[in-house]
C-alpha cells in the first residue's frame, strides 16, 4: 500500500496508489493522512479501501503526512560517506534534528539567502507508526508505519563553519522534501536491501544501498529510544551514501536552475528544481 | 499580563492571572493558549480581559502553551557557564534542540533509566508571535510574546558522551518544565536585565542575571532567523548562568528525592520533585 497526498487547487487531498499507478482521492473515507492515520488501526483501515472504489485525482504531491512534528536525523551513517566528510565513523548512532516544515516530493528548493554550499543527501526516511520507548532492536521494526525517501537539503557553512550543532545547516524553508509516496512497512520486508540514488542535471551524484548503513533502521529505532520516547507521525531519516557535493573534487554545490533527481527502490522518486532564494 | 494554563479533574483551563496573584479561569473566552494566543491579535484579545471578571480558578500549571512545537535552545551564552563546562567561548549563538513535550512548572521530573548524570539549568524562555525571517536585531524584539521559565534538564552523558551533538541529552520525557507563566512582552522592557537564580533542596546552585549573556535575546532572533524561520509557539531557550551540577568540583547531578526550585525575576518560580525512573 503507497498513501499520498494530493495538492490540487481546492486543497490537500489524500490519496492511495492504485494498481495502475494512479493516486485515488480517498477523501470521501478520511479527512488527511497525519499522525493518527499512521497507526496500526489507522493502516489497518486504510489497508481495508480499495483505491479502485475512489476517484483518480491529479495534482502535485504534498509530504506524505499532514504536520509532521518532529524529524530525526542520523549522521554520518554509511562509512563511505563519513570518509568523504572526512569524519571518524561514529561508534553509536549521531542524532540531530532538522526542524523546517515537510514539503513536497517535486516541490522547489529554495536556496537561503546568500548560501553558497547548499548540498543534496538522498535517505531513507522511516515513519513511526507506535510509541518506541526503551525498545528492544528485535522488536523496533514493529514501530514503523512506513517508509518514504527524505532529501536531507544541508547548508554546508551553517552545518559546520557556524558553531558546532548542525541543525543550523539542516533547518532552512524547503529543506526537507518528503515523498512521494508513504509506503506501507508490509510492503518493504526489509529495509536493509534498498538501492538509492540521486542525480543532479541528470548526473549521477550518488549511488548507494541501505544494506550498506551503519546503524540499520532497528538498531536506530531502539537506540533512539533510549533518549527520546517515539511518538506515530516522527520521522526518522537515516543518513546518506556517498556522493554528496561536500565530497566532491572539488566541492560543488546547488545553484538555481539546477535539478535534482532521487530515488529509492519500491518508494518512488523525487524531483527538486532549485531556485534562487526568496523570502 | 501573565498567561497560564491550569490543570484540573476535568482537563486544562486558560487562565490569566489577576491582581489578586490567583489564577482566573478564561475558558468561557478561549479554549485554550495556543500559538494562535500568542500571536499580536491573539495577545491583544487576552489584554482586553479582566481577569476579575472570571472565576478563579485551583490547580496545578501546565506548561504555559498547548504544544509547544518547537523548542530552540541556545548554548553556552553566558561566559562564566562556558567556562565552568570547559568549553570555548562561542564566536556566534550556538543552536541545538530539545524534543521533548513540555511540562508544568511543578511537575516531577523523572530521571531517564539508569542516568546518572541528570543536570539543571534555568534559562529565560522566549515565546515567539510572529513569523521572523532574516530580521533585523533592532526590530527583533517586536517578534517576541513573552517570556517565561524554562529548566533545559540535560543529561550529560548523553549529551556529550554519546556522539556529538547535544539532541539525545535534552529530550528525555519530562526535560522542558515551562513556566509557570507566560509573562506578556509588553511587561518585561528589558529582558536582559532579569536576575535569575536555581536551588537544589534548598542550596543556591545558580545565581546569574540575563545581563550577562554573551547573546541577547534581539541578537538571538535575529541571528535565528537567518537560518530557520521562526513562527508563533516556537519558544527559544536562551542558555544558563553558571552554576549547574557538570560544573561543580566534584561534579554533583540530580537524584530521587531532591528538589528543584528556580526562578526568574517577574516571571515566577517553578519546584520540581525529582523521582525515580518510570516508564
Amino acid at each position: 500500500m503507497k498513501l499520498a497526498r494530493i495538492k490540487t487547487t481546492t486543497g490537500i487531498h489524500p490519496a492511495l496508489i492504485g494498481t495502475d499507478g494512479r493516486a485515488h482521492d480517498i477523501s470521501a473515507v478520511v479527512g488527511d493522512i497525519t499522525a493518527q492515520t499512521v497507526t496500526p488501526e489507522g493502516m489497518a483501515q486504510m489497508r481495508s479501501i480499495d483505491p479502485s472504489d475512489h476517484p483518480v485525482i491529479q495534482g502535485e504531491y504534498a509530504p506524505v503526512l499532514d504536520d509532521i512534528r518532529r524529524i530525526f536525523c542520523i549522521g554520518l551513517n554509511y562509512s563511505d560517506h563519513a570518509e568523504e566528510a572526512g569524519m571518524p565513523i561514529p561508534s553509536e548512532p549521531i542524532l540531530f534534528m532538522k526542524s523546517c516544515p515537510a514539503t513536497g516530493a517535486n516541490d522547489d528548493v529554495i536556496l537561503p539567502r546568500g548560501s553558497e554550499k547548499t548540498d543534496w543527501e538522498v535517505e531513507l526516511g522511516v515513519v513511526i507508526g507506535t510509541r518506541a520507548h526503551h525498545v528492544d532492536e528485535r522488536d523496533a521494526l514493529a514501530h514503523v508505519a512506513g517508509y518514504c525517501i527524505v532529501n536531507d537539503l544541508s547548508e554546508r557553512a551553517y552545518q559546520t563553519e557556524r558553531g558546532g550543532q548542525w541543525t543550523k545547516g539542516k533547518s532552512c524553508d524547503s529543506f526537507a522534501p518528503v515523498g512521494p509516496w508513504l509506503v506501507d512497512a508490509a510492503d518493504v520486508p526489509d529495509p536493509q536491501s534498498l538501492p538509492m540514488y540521486l542525480d543532479v542535471n541528470s548526473a549521477r551524484r550518488q549511488t548507494g544501498t541501505t544494506a550498506t548503513m551503519i546503524f540499520g533502521v532497528a538498531h536506530i529505532i531502539s537506540y533512539l529510544s533510549r533518549f527520546v520516547t517515539l511518538m506515530p507521525g516522527d520521522l526518522i531519516t537515516t543518513g546518506t551514501p556517498p556522493g554528496v557535493g561536500m565530497g566532491m573534487k572539488p566541492p560543488q554545490y546547488l545553484k538555481a536552475g539546477d535539478v535534482m533527481e532521487l530515488g529509492i527502490e519500491g518508494l518512488g522518486v523525487q524531483r527538486q528544481p532549485v531556485v534562487a532564494y526568496r523570502p
